[in-house]
């Protein structure tokens, strides 16, 4: 069994919060210990927040603006709609600059490095807590081809990204052709399932998931542009 | 908090069995019990195997024949490599036919109308069981932008497929934009992580999760045509 566990009780996070901090705070008060095998996620926004990757953007030539800066590249552009690349490689929206759910006319970018932000909070809950669990930092993005959004991982310290059964045998013995499924990206999805977009539950725990220890990155999965035949 | 139980004990799918009626033996025989608020998650394989979408794929030209033929459109090659557009209007790879866990020179095509198929199972365990669960019949599809597969919903039915917060105050009071959440889709990924690729778990509960009743299916996240920016 595989279990969704929201943490709740996490303030308004600002800039120079520890957010590691925060997240053990909140799960000493919630109905549940971390454990061993837990996999954390968090979403990017509180992470964004207390790195200071907060811009105002009262009015739409701001976030235009912000949008434009933040972008490595634009891939697509129609209306206000803008596709773009950002500087980790990923292909998203409006270069993952966000206004929801930021107080006062403010938006929210990317962390500048994800990953690395996953694997300090990794770092920090294992020394509060003892306990060493992989982190992924999840954001919402959408898909060319279907509509509406999924969380996916940003960022992950601490496991596999990958759930590789290339060259396993399957079921029936057969050995599986390209079978890989992007693990931490479902692990995020799921999570999202116990945040809920309008509450403020920022943190879930995903317990009960086959997970292998590793040193990936999330920007591993970023399709390289030789391997690209949409761009 | 959000559960996702694994039904294990479903044998071999053939051509005429009835997926609804081993469904309900293997929860009976389960630690669950189907719960009002559960949602169902079936892989297509064995709807698929049920049927009789499955054909015999001994060699390469039998599988690529079969690409061809299921192919609406083909929308990018490379090499082996055939991104298509099936007749729902999915786009994915190899127009959905697919070769693992399958006895034999096999190979499974899609359901020719999943959001049927879904409503088929769900009729039936609702006459089985008397509770009326929304039901999902998932595929793994590969990511333009992403290395890795995920799963998604190509068949629904009993649910709305959007977590629609499009007009709806966020946390903040502030009404929000776009956020248009793919729930179905989100439900198939959380669903993928407790069934496996090289396991028998071929359905899967998920419990907890907060859905609006609707009669949308899984081909209403297709994007349609005109809205397309990567064709």
């Amino acid at each position: 069994m595989i279990q969704i566990l929201p943490i709740k009780g996490i303030p308004e996070v600002e800039h120079g919060d520890d957010v590691a901090a925060l997240i053990v705070g909140a799960v000493t008060g919630s109905p549940w210990d971390l454990l061993v095998g837990d996999v954390l996620v968090v979403t990017h926004k509180i992470v964004s927040k207390a790195e200071g990757r907060i811009i105002d953007a009262g009015d739409e030539t701001a976030y235009r603006a912000a949008v434009e800066a933040e972008a490595k590249a634009i891939i697509r552009r129609r209306g206000d709609l803008v596709i773009t690349q950002t500087r980790h490689g990923f292909i998203c929206a409006n270069a993952g600059v966000d206004r929801s759910n930021v107080t006062g006319n403010r938006a929210v970018l990317l962390p500048i490095d994800p990953d690395r932000s996953a694997h300090g909070i990794r770092i920090k809950v294992r020394q509060a807590t003892g306990v060493d669990v992989p982190v992924i930092v999840s954001d919402t993005f959408g898909r060319p081809w279907r509509r509406g959004q999924t969380d996916i991982a940003i960022g992950v310290s601490g496991m596999a990204v990958m759930d590789d059964h290339k060259g396993k045998p399957d079921a029936n013995g057969r050995i599986m052709e390209a079978t890989e499924i992007a693990l931490i990206d479902e692990i995020a999805s799921a999570a999202d399932l116990a945040m809920g977009k309008s509450t403020r539950v920022p943190v879930a725990i995903v317990r009960g998931v086959e997970w292998e220890p590793g040193s990936g990155r999330a920007t591993d999965l970023v399709r390289p542009h030789s391997e690209d035949l949409f761009r």
